[in-house]
């Protein structure tokens, strides 16, 4: 056996896929909740790449959508780790992804093992964890496809329940799939609990060719798309683009549905140890440290008279006075006050907002590129100011608009500017005007961030007013 | 009794005075309730000086804040209206202010008829009010010191009562006041109700001569400071400043407990005209239009399964889902989540922040001054924004910083900039840099507003660090 242990080494795949709606107002597709942190300064997506840090597992691939390749990068970055980063131009499910990392891992070793992990779960107990893998991926070994089953510590009605069989093994942990069963009612979650059926959580582990002969099988259109947009790929800087095109083929749909209902070769390894989907604010509640009252801060808060009450304020004093069982989250732009018994209603609200197409319903009053950040932080009829962080080396595309003039102000830092033929040092608490029609570009030259108030004037401040020359970043 | 009523003449006497801090984050010491408009467009002082443009009524005087001098100023330019403004520099309670009105009128006639209104109430039938003033007005010049009384229209436990006895003329609706009672439980509240007690509305009319005999006889200190702190005041601008030391010798006191419970002369007229003295987020709500649920927004807000709630936010989108009977009041820099049964708490609520030194507990992010407004957008560890508007022909004073510079951003109009020894006139999408220790000054030569952005940088930016040459709002 521990010859085995030795050898056992997993690929892991984290799909970072979901927009995490019903963690509105600070998870938006712009910025979805894998990538925000809830506990501690880390994001959910980050605490995964941690986790995954373990002889265990081979260097990490991550899935991701187009729109946040600068995100997975920098997050990256930020935590001191490197992975290969896969990209979907088009929003799909888990099940298309897990296609995506069988045909990956079959490319390296038609009998590789590999893990398939959501980006947005909280693990407490990672020893827990390390050997729930090791004991699946050792079934993996041998043919199963293992999901990872949660012993319940409640009668949960939010998740979905696996009844479990036989080991598959001798001396296993893992047992055969009886049954997957949906979302249950409190009193048939009861019955689950007693009859020592698991949670569903979610991320497998499997053989690269078990995968793909079983989807060849049970969901050929997922096979061939997923072998097509690999096939079709294109590299660009850093990152693997799937094919669009391709990946439009395969259905929208989870892995579950797709393979896991129909398959013999399911598996499940019950495990124990401290996890979360951190599915609505109430679980980002849970997951935080409380007081005597139940209450819990993140930010600048104040609590009176209450009890149960979580809430989440960056910027603004946000304060509670005599509600019980509320959830309030303040962000720059929106507020949520959230019964704390109905948090799953968020994702409706959030759909509202878009009929009616509220901005704040999508993106972030930040928003991130490769070079940095801007965000906007007042605005008039006529004018725009935003604060622009540009990263040490890091250049802006070589640009101009036609309705607008700019102001720059450095305030931290210090900028080279390109303004038609000249190019100039800009220090801090210096400025520089750019006239309508000037072709203009920023960088960063330093080795420390650059801050700097931009103010733009002009009768049209949209910005799709934007011609690009030359971009470091393909975005032409 | 034509006759009578032609010649009456009130002389309206508006108090200012207040904190209002039970609705805050709106109101708040640098900006009280009475100055913020809650229902429509304008504020309650604003509805007050139109209630009283009638012939019923003489020109107003004002009694208000030193701090608060030119926001009545603008609030009354924005309407149209002119008054005579009286200036406290210390806060006190009705009491002096009641003594300071009847000087004031003793000076212009000794029997002048004088009433004394508060700027924070709303009525919503006019013509009923000009009524119970006119019959007040009646029975004043008879002797007697009337308060306005208001018909319950439930058993409200948030109301001083009024037990009245015998009309105090043939055919009037004014009565004897047999006892002030205070706040009743609800079961005392009821019994009040059915014996005909009125609320006090702490509104009065009397004889000026009157209510100095009788402050001489009651309250001899009140009476006595009020009329030092008028021979002592000084002119400024279009300002009378009371003496502050002669203020200070007034007790703060209202003048129910420092005459109205102890004179042998007053009396109340009962009148029905839709009172409120909107006294907390709850009285807001209710005065407010709401829709089938009980639901009322005003400003940027959605509210989803839910009833009975109200939500007021100037500029961000504000969301309750599935909580009821709640109250939301979002402002640029604080966040207030109400039950809608304790509105009363917010003042201690306000007191708690006040403790911990918060900002937020008494000023807000835009700072009202004589030229016009400024407003922080933003803030870093070493550099600041802010948005100034300057009104059309207002300068600000000629002064310097010793630890930042700035720029200036002009968005909007046109800036005369005094830098030094240099004028120079700088238009929309213009810009200039103060550097530190340059002696500067900004006036508006125009027409309209003048807007700019103004970016500070340095290693302190408190608005302490300013020494000031010239100004021509005397605040040297």
């Amino acid at each position: 056996m521990e010859h085995n242990r030795a050898r056992l080494k997993i690929l892991p795949v984290i799909m970072c896929g979901g927009n995490g709606t019903r963690l509105w107002p600070e998870s938006r597709e712009s910025l979805p909740k894998q990538f925000i942190p809830f506990f501690g300064s880390h994001s959910t997506f980050q605490m995964t790449v941690d986790m995954l840090t373990h002889d265990l597992f081979e260097a990490p691939i991550v899935i991701a959508n187009c729109s946040h390749r600068f995100l997975v990068f920098e997050q990256l970055k930020e935590i001191g780790r490197s992975a290969e980063i896969i990209l979907e131009p088009v929003q799909r499910d888990s099940g298309p992804a897990v296609g995506v990392a069988a045909q990956l891992a079959s490319q390296r070793a038609r009998d590789a093992i590999v893990g398939v992990f959501a980006a947005d779960h909280v693990i407490e107990n990672r020893d827990g964890f390390i050997d729930a893998c090791q004991a699946a991926g050792r079934a993996a070994g041998e043919g199963f496809i293992v999901t990872l089953g949660i012993k319940p510590s409640e009668p949960a009605t939010g998740y979905g329940y696996i009844k479990r069989g036989e080991p598959v093994l001798e001396d296993s942990e893992v047992r055969r799939v009886v049954a997957f069963v949906e979302k249950p009612d409190l009193a048939t979650a009861e019955q689950y609990v007693a009859d020592d059926y698991v949670w569903n959580a979610g991320n497998f582990i499997f053989r690269a060719d078990v995968m793909q002969d079983e989807l060849s099988q049970w969901a050929p259109k997922i096979y061939r798309s997923s072998a097509d947009a690999i096939n079709k790929s294109i590299s660009d800087l850093d990152f693997v683009v799937l094919d669009k095109n391709a990946l439009l083929q395969a259905p929208k749909v989870s892995i579950d549905y797709a393979l896991m209902e129909h398959t013999q070769r399911a598996a499940v390894v019950a495990a124990n140890f401290g996890w979360s989907d951190v599915g609505n604010w109430g679980a980002v509640h849970e997951l935080s440290t409380r007081d005597d009252h139940g209450n819990a801060v993140r930010g600048h808060g104040l609590i009176v008279d209450a009890s149960n009450v979580y809430i989440r304020s960056d910027e603004q004093l946000t304060t509670v006075l005599g509600v019980n069982d509320v959830i309030v989250v303040t962000t720059s732009d929106a507020v949520l006050v959230l019964d704390g018994k109905q948090c799953n209603k968020v994702k409706h609200l959030v759909e509202t907002l878009k009929t009616s197409n509220r901005r704040e319903a999508i993106e972030h009053r930040r928003s991130h590129r490769p070079w940095g950040y801007y965000q906007s932080v007042d605005e008039g009829s006529r004018y725009q100011v935003k604060r622009i962080v540009v990263k040490p080396g890091a250049r802006l595309s070589l640009q101009k608009h036609f309705h607008r003039a700019e102001h720059w102000i450095v305030v931290r830092g210090t900028a080279e500017v390109t303004r038609n033929n000249e190019i100039t040092l800009i220090h801090e608490n210096e400025s520089i005007y750019l006239p309508i029609g000037s072709v203009h570009r920023m960088a960063n030259p330093g080795r420390i961030d650059l801050e700097l108030i931009e103010v733009q004037t002009g009768s049209y401040l949209g910005e799709d007013d934007i011609i690009r020359f030359e971009d470091a970043y393909n975005r032409l």
